[in-house]
């Protein structure tokens, strides 16, 4: 956390100092805006939380409730969403309070008597953490949208959501200032029930699987319900089955099967329990199912293990649908490119499937996170208009992704325990694909974005399209061991990460030749991009990583400027641009990374873009001039 | 974090439901109180956050400024405190936000030209985490305020500081049931200068150096003012000195030395300047001396290197004092025992010295804990009066070892660096004592809290009168790994580890027999002194760690109800008490504990109080009814 430099910090560092449109930001909803966010859930609330820190940018949300989610709804968390927390500023207060799920229990019926259940095994969950060095968490969905609300709170904008306030349909017209006209109703209140006009530039919608913003841009929703009920409880209860604090699987071989998932506090868990296939003629009664039902179903699958619950503070009766929207935005498929995309989709409201893979919130956000850092660019004036194009190809063929994993999840947990080949079935599916799930299988394709994999085996360890694996180094000024990626913070900049190679730091070097180019070379992006009058690492965060240990390595004449930007009004160094590798895990080995030096640009959204030599700088130029424009500012 | 299990915790868990006094606290200070804290320094906030856990007592804390700290003063945070701050739920957030401290660099005249400086070593801080898991913080004493404060009103009695009330003096007369008159004079405000006079069972005066506390309960501060200068400055500047983020100890041959202080967020530093003797009939005049001396001074001795200050937020300048009150409580020296101790005194009213160990503000804590915990106890009724003699008793000592090696510290510091025989001295001091200022050498004798060291050597790891070393275990019911002593949180109650004998999990043990006395004897602590009505665990927290690893140990019929307690309005499990041995550092082993098992009791603050076997059952029960009560309730 870097702080004090704009002057002293007496109170949380955490709160930003108030600029841009975060001064004397009006309380209620304006008629115009740069971007409207419709829904404070996942998707909603990380995009505000990003936007809220560009300065210039009006962001409002707006949510139909009075106030915050208080309850219910999803609860797990993947690594890849720690690892976004982290990047907002809150990962380890959540891990705190959350559940940590380190192994999951599989249980069938009991060989010697199929009556009862019985474990057949336990997988451990990312063992050794060769995954990802983040935990898989449990915690209420409710506590991540006020971890999110609280950073968009306490950004430079300020932004606070806009409760009581529902959405009705849009309009897009080009022509406009402010191109996308929305009618909103107040909902509860003084106002109940009136309508208000609003004029935005961008709307992001988030407003979930029955989106109004979808159906409003004419966008499909492709695929079907499932015919297939789970009865959803977060119970305290007592009982002598001896796994209630680990996730389960149980399988029992009356029929039906349990999703067993402990809860954050140590007391509470949830409960998925199988209700069984649902007539096509149903018309939703099975959403009536008791929770009496529930409970004595739930027992039946138990046997002999008996479940007496104490309190319910929640269930729901739901059945698995899996649906992918056409296109994630509202320039109809094929049309790319023949005018800019006003609406965007992201969550629930382009994608719809099981609860069970735990999966939902965790690609919602990165949705979210998606579509906010590009409108960011965009509205800043520092990125193309076309930029906003990659929002919806990327992201959906993430969702078709999950869909696929999903429904092979869904089915095999509702499968009946008889038509398993082995009792491991499930256990191994878990295990073999477990790198899905905990968020890290994404992988963009070439784009404005994503550069061609030519020199990747200069950086094998980061993948050309995936997200930057993080790995330990030591911070040069302070002799801390920290994590490289861990400084890649939600800040809407590019970060590139100078590999050096292997000469004796401060002396003339190949790393020393690119350093000189990307400080003063006309066509560097630093110096193309970046805004007159603005901090030099305003735009790119630009680290290098040494060969050699700290000890090896000082601050000094020899130090390229870039490495040791001066900031702030005071314009004091900033020393936390310069590491070494820590000696027990060198980060040239672990990522294999080529030892005459590799550059690795990635983008504000942690993937990596472009795997280059620090000859190439001619591509790197390119690179940049494919997806920045310099800003009027 | 245990939560949900009194019904759903919708908002951050670390809000406690209010209780007791908690409910309809008066907003402005009463005419009388249980305890009334004067100042809200380290000492001061500490005590209120843990009072503040006590339902049904009234604490109230009174400081003279109108509002929060904000800038200045202490800014070292041993590991103790860290894992104090763990215990009260912060750690993770001050960690966070605050200057990481690896390793310490030693700077003196450069042997071929004496006239520059020249980096003679560097030390690593606590190498491998031998001295603790907890690292060493510098952050503003502001924030560490700031954290309690919040743990204070977060608590069931929502404890919050009445600012602008300053105290004047008190007088004890034991015949009344609120012994203590206690004279605050308003400043600022509508009433400033008006007197207000309350009534208290119990005083803890956390004023400072120049108390008014100690001084009307006629306690002496025995020790000198040194005649040797130090200014202070919190700065942002640029220079060219290469260790400007790593603490140093800097020595120079024109005479005068520097200790120099990275702070939290990157930028901002602490440097202590070598102002020099001060003659006798100085006056006080030495702290007239300006910022720019202090900094012209600083020039001086970091030659040939320079620094140019950009900012300066705080600056002071102070002499060296050591002093020691003759006694922490209003009972005079001798005349303990004959009758209750109504006013203590803590942190730097009853001890002072330099600032250069890092140690006031931690050591202050720990005054402040200890007493809390105690007064806490005798007013819920749980424990004699005569508890509250043990802590003048146990802090005096503190202190006078905490006076001796500060002088001996800041007086190395101030050695001209041709007295020392070798550059290397202040570094080897600074390696060979660093247990000292990690604020791990406290070592409570004998008492009627801390037992004798007769079975020692049943957990030779745990020595008895020191704080409890955690290490790391496996919670059997989730395979979590996890410090055991993370869980000792700040909640007033006694631990009981039961280090389990090498029997199968569940079957007749040495333990079993243990865990069935604790549980039903009549002599038995957890029968004779926790309340009727509560839950078993609200006063002893009775824990077992098994030699197996968690695979080998399930809850079943087998289980010792002791350690599967029901609790809270729903009566349900708390699952928390069993671990199990993390394969990879056997607890066993690291701590010496007897493969015949060992019990290990803990007193709320964290130091081990008794280690006893098995069979010792009979020393066990004296043990606490030489220190507890039944309450009334």
């Amino acid at each position: 956390m870097q702080f004090h430099h704009h002057g002293y910090v007496s109170s949380d560092p955490r709160m930003e100092e108030a600029s841009g449109t975060g001064i004397n930001r009006p309380e209620t909803l304006p008629d115009v805006m740069d971007v409207l966010i419709i829904g404070s859930g996942p998707a909603g609330v990380i995009a505000a939380a990003q936007l809220a820190k560009f300065p210039n940018i009006t962001t409002r949300i707006v949510e139909r409730r009075p106030g915050r989610l208080e309850i219910g709804q999803a609860d797990g968390i993947q690594a890849r969403s720690v690892e976004t927390f982290q990047a907002f500023g809150f990962a380890e207060r959540i891990t705190a309070e959350a559940f940590h799920l380190t192994e999951m229990a599989f249980w069938g019926p009991d060989s010697d008597n199929p009556s009862n259940i019985a474990r057949s095994s336990v997988a451990p969950d990312d063992p050794g953490g060769k995954i990802s060095e983040f935990p898989h968490l449990i915690v209420n969905q409710a506590r991540v949208l006020d971890y999110f609300a609280e950073c968009a709170r306490n950004a430079p904008t300020r932004l606070t959501p806009d409760y009581g306030l529902e959405f009705q349909t849009l309009t897009v017209d080009e022509d406009c200032e402010y191109p996308v006209t929305v009618t909103l109703r107040h909902v509860g209140g003084e106002k109940d029930g009136q309508e208000r006009t609003v004029k935005a530039k961008y709307v992001i919608g988030c407003d979930g699987a029955h989106s109004r913003v979808r159906k409003s841009i004419g966008r499909q929703h492709i695929g079907a319900v499932s015919y297939h009920a789970w009865g959803v409880m977060d119970v305290l209860a007592n009982t002598d089955f001896p796994d209630i604090r680990t996730k389960c699987a149980i399988q029992s071989s009356s029929g039906g099967s349990i999703l067993h998932i402990p809860r954050e506090g140590g007391y509470l868990f949830r409960m998925y329990v199988d209700l069984g296939e649902v007539s096509k003629d149903d018309n939703g009664q099975i959403r009536q199912t008791s929770l009496e039902t529930i409970i004595a179903k739930a027992n039946k699958i138990l046997h002999p293990y008996t479940l007496e619950v104490k309190h319910c503070p929640w269930h729901t009766v739901y059945e698995v649908g899996h649906r992918v929207t056409d296109k994630f935005d509202d320039v109809p498929p094929g049309e790319e490119g023949s005018r800019t995309p006003r609406v965007f989709i992201t969550g629930d409201a382009c994608h719809t499937h099981s609860a069970k893979a735990g999966q939902g919130m965790n690609v919602s956000m990165q949705d979210g996170w998606n579509i906010a850092w590009k409108l960011g660019h965009v509205l800043s004036g520092i990125a193309p208009e076309s930029l906003l194009d990659t929002y919806s190809s990327e992201r959906q063929v993430v969702a078709q992704n999950l869909i696929d994993f999903d429904r092979e999840w869904s089915s095999l947990m509702a499968k009946p325990a008889d038509e398993f080949d082995s009792p491991q079935d499930l256990a191994n599916f878990y295990v073999k694909t477990a790198e899905f799930p905990a968020g890290f299988m994404t992988e963009y394709q070439k784009s404005m974005i994503t550069g061609t994999t030519e020199h990747q085996q200069l950086a094998a360890g980061f993948p050309i399209g995936k997200r930057f694996k993080s790995a330990k180094v030591m911070r040069v000024c302070d002799g801390n061991k920290v994590h490289l990626g861990h400084h890649a913070t939600a800040d809407g900049r590019w970060r590139i990460y100078a590999f050096a190679d292997s000469a004796r730091p401060g002396t003339d070097s190949r790393l020393a030749t690119w350093a000189e180019w990307i400080l003063n070379s006309p066509d560097s992006p630093v110096v193309k991009y970046t805004p007159d009058g603005s901090d030099l690492d305003s735009l790119f965060d630009v680290k290098v990583i040494y060969q050699q240990p700290h000890g090896e390595v000082e601050f000094g004449p020899g130090t390229p400027a870039i490495f040791a930007p001066k900031v702030g009004p005071f314009q004091v160094t900033n020393y936390e641009k310069m590491y070494a590798v820590d000696p027990e895990v060198d980060i040239f080995e672990v990522r294999d990374i080529n030892r005459d030096g590799a550059v690795v640009v990635v983008r504000p959204d942690h993937y990596v873009s472009q795997v280059l030599s620090f000859e190439d700088v001619e591509e790197l130029a390119t690179f940049f001039d494919g997806n920045m424009r310099r800003s009027a500012r």
